[in-house]
């Protein structure tokens, strides 16, 4: 059992919180589990590196021999477009002596990937095509020197990879989240995400546990305190209630808001097969581990988390529009604007809470209010996931 | 038992030292309790976290509202003054989720310390007086998730603070250790600290660890080597005794020196009700583990230490001279830079003696030469305060 | 046994390398073994404080009282020359508090090696000579309280340390390796490589691990990828076989190329007792652990390393000509600049290699390829030495 102990404390210091909580109050995880580096080690083996991780968006690299390299958990995942128009993923490591195959955040090889070390050449594939003398060594099986696979799946126009050798089904512990959160799978299918273009993207580093962002996604009852953009489209979270509180609940837009905007100006048009209960409203989901899905009538944001370190975490955000809107050149700034803004915003707050995080204040953890009991579910996955077995 | 074990080297490394000492040479604690990161986190437990530490100068923050954060032992302690115009310190961590209450080292809020997170709000008294939604957690108990009080105490104008739940006694601990050097309570009384006024302060960030700091302070053998402006003023330093190993003696001024000063100029009045055999002389006093407290005839010098980590300190050192000499606007550079390069000189000695700590050449210790065995007091006090118990 | 255990991986992550490997095909050390801090620990103790390391060289210091301090191990070791000519090692930490009685790289002193702390003063010769009352200490015996000496060697110009009490032969563990490679002591003895003047340094900071960069040495299976202007002027090393493969075998320059230059220029005339097979050839060898020397008929290249941790090695390579090449100004930057490439070519691999050791893909290690199988002995001494026993 890797989990946090908070009654590890040495003698001599005291429990500063009550052991009992009133009904209204649910503890939180304690304060170990946002700053210790060996639970964090346990959370890489047992979540980041077993889970499907959204990876990569598809439409980045649309060429054969067009790659990307991500951290995911403590490994580097190389992903290229075959030759065949597939996109695969592959440990970034070559099978001779270990050296990283790219080192670049993304690029486009010609033909091969090749070790610049020894140049052990792999196809677009992974198979093992050449290498130096390779005659020479005839008794070996080619086809056990390849490079390794990384299990992946496109959907939402991402490529989402699983680092387990035997990865959890992709439509219960990802679709069916999306599903679980809108009430059905059309809701989703609707804003046809795929098919959007990439209108902005945002690089994120926060000095914060992956866990605190994740958890300030969930509730909205800081929106009043520190969102004042956002509830003024959206009023009923300054009632700190979040949208995801309830299945199929979109917040809706106020009525002098004309779009989702920074400052309530016009969007553009609804996306083409929205149903009618889907305009003018606010959707967002949370898929564990490290992604977040916001959809609004006109444009879709997804966040990609990738934990550095127990106290470090990217955020990468995408605001993706209809493809003609992009093509059109159309200014989508103050769409962009008002949840870049949100972002600064909660990443800020999680900034001022991970310091504290290793205080005996919070040993034992804080306290949920009941607009953030649902955070318990988040806090109990992250316990059995962690949990032997 | 957390103490340094220097027999744990690996077999096949010598012991360089020889095991017996003569009579006039005593060992000093083994390198590792300077090198070590779980000693110092033992140390943080018992020692920083247990003793009275000084914190703050009570002046600094005159007015209700204002506030100030310090790092003590592991925890941020913020220290805010109320509007019945107490001091109070409290652990820095919002009871719902954490986060700090205040991120800057000192400022001022109009009426309330609120949490910038969720809006949590708590009077000055660190009670909770507000809360989103507050009324719909009707059954809790508001006075049960007040902000986390920590021990505090005023004397000599600063507040000293101590997390321990059941602090030791500050007139022992403390004033004790003052009393005990001088001989005698009226001799710190005399130079009326608390109503002094601040004239000057340096913060220095020492690479070397606290330990090292509070045993070359300690010391004078190393004066004549290091301290050439010191000793011209106070000559029989240069001989290598330091004036606290006598109780109740101070160090004479040279007869060619005018006052405490780095050229020997005359200083200022001495203060007021000092006693005729206090004029003329200089007296430097420990108290442990983290203040220096330094007096001469017109000014008191205060240095308070901050460890952060095993090797490093930072150390904030205050000059304090009459109201009515700061008032006035008077030169006080000749004296403030007496002890400036007297500080920077001993900085640098530290430094120079962190990085052998971990050499196999002091895996025993050094040894206290006749001039610094009353260091050993304060070694012996260290592994009594870590050890189990 | 502080061995790496490629076995320890939490259950559930599959071993991705087949556990045969074919007969053409050996196993490399784990990954383990480049990232693990407490293997680099046990390297320190068992190799790097056990073995002969090359420190300096020789007429970097010619005068009495010119010292040098380097990084041995864990240990910061001072050099100096002594009043008899003599080049003495010591640990560079004083025997009364421990503080470093040297802190530059290099300088001189004019009579005595001073403690800058409380000047305890210790010959050249690293005798406790004085100290301040050091009358008051009469019972100690002051040859007790020297300077520890760290065992000295000098060979081809440069000052060989070990740190090891009980020192393993010179004899047999360096001069014997450069035999055993070369066939024949006079193969080194004709280059007079201690008579040779400096003509160039470079220092590089390498982020990979020490060893890494002594197996990326003992092959040229990379040669052909990396080292354009190497295989230009030595042929056979685009085939991949390390000259050191054999006993006594030199690579043999391009006919085309008139010297060992970066645009194969002539180079200088060759060193003057060279036997004529020794003629147009280049020679490397290794000695264990942290040495390479490299000979061409014109100049000899010297690579000493200083491991910094675990993923961080520091290079000080030296280009050595005749004394009359030095002498008279002649230009050696087209004979230098071929190595420097090598050097950089070399580290850059190396670099790119070091992120992926961690990887799930090199938990059991790569493969050694037929023209890499060598590099087995560097492997199996290496598991030797920091095995217990």
């Amino acid at each position: 059992m890797t989990a946090i102990d908070p009654d590890t404390r040495p003698a001599g210091v005291s429990t500063p919180v009550a052991d009992e909580l009133p009904p209204t109050l649910l503890r939180t995880l304690p304060g170990g589990a946002y700053t210790d580096a060996g639970f964090f080690a346990t959370e890489q083996e047992r979540i980041l590196e077993r889970r499907w991780m959204c990876a990569v968006r598809v439409a980045d690299h649309p060429n054969a021999g067009q790659f990307a390299t991500v951290h995911v958990g403590r490994e580097s995942v190389l992903v290229v477009r075959g030759r065949d128009g597939g996109l695969r993923a592959f440990l970034n490591s070559c099978r001779h002596r270990g050296a990283l195959i790219c080192t670049e955040d993304a690029g486009a090889v010609r033909r091969n990937l090749q070790c610049q070390y020894h140049a052990w050449t792999y196809g677009l594939d992974g198979k093992l095509v050449a290498a130096p003398n390779l005659s020479s060594l005839g008794d070996i099986d080619r086809s056990a020197y390849g490079l390794i696979p990384v299990a992946s799946r496109e959907w939402l126009g991402y490529l989402w990879v699983c680092l387990d050798d035997d990865p959890p089904s992709f439509d219960e512990t990802v679709i069916g989240a999306v599903v679980e959160r809108l009430g059905d799978a059309t809701m989703i299918d609707n804003y046809r995400v795929g098919d959007l273009a990439l209108a902005h993207r945002e690089t994120y580093r926060v000095a914060a546990n992956w866990k605190l962002i994740v958890e300030n996604f969930m509730e909205c009852y800081h929106c009043a305190t520190i969102h004042p953009e956002l509830t003024e489209v959206l009023p009923e979270f300054a009632d700190g209630l979040a949208a995801q509180y309830y299945v199929g609940h979109g917040a809706e837009f106020a009525t002098e808001a004309d779009g989702f905007t920074v400052d309530g100006s016009a969007g553009f048009d609804r996306l083409p097969e929205l149903a009618p209960e889907q305009d003018r409203r606010y959707y967002a989901i949370t898929v564990n581990p490290t992604v977040f899905i916001n959809l609004v009538p006109d444009h879709v944001i997804v966040h990609r988390m990738f934990p550095v370190s127990v106290d470090e975490t990217l955020v990468v955000c995408d605001w993706l529009f209809h493809p003609d809107v992009v093509a059109a050149g159309a200014d989508v700034g103050a769409g962009v604007e008002l949840f870049h803004r949100v972002n600064q915003q909660d990443f800020e707050a999680c900034e001022r809470t991970q310091p504290a995080m290793g205080s005996r204040a919070y040993r034992r953890g804080g306290v949920l209010v009941p607009a953030e009991h649902h955070i318990t579910a988040f806090h109990d996955w992250i316990t059995e996931m962690c949990s032997e077995g």
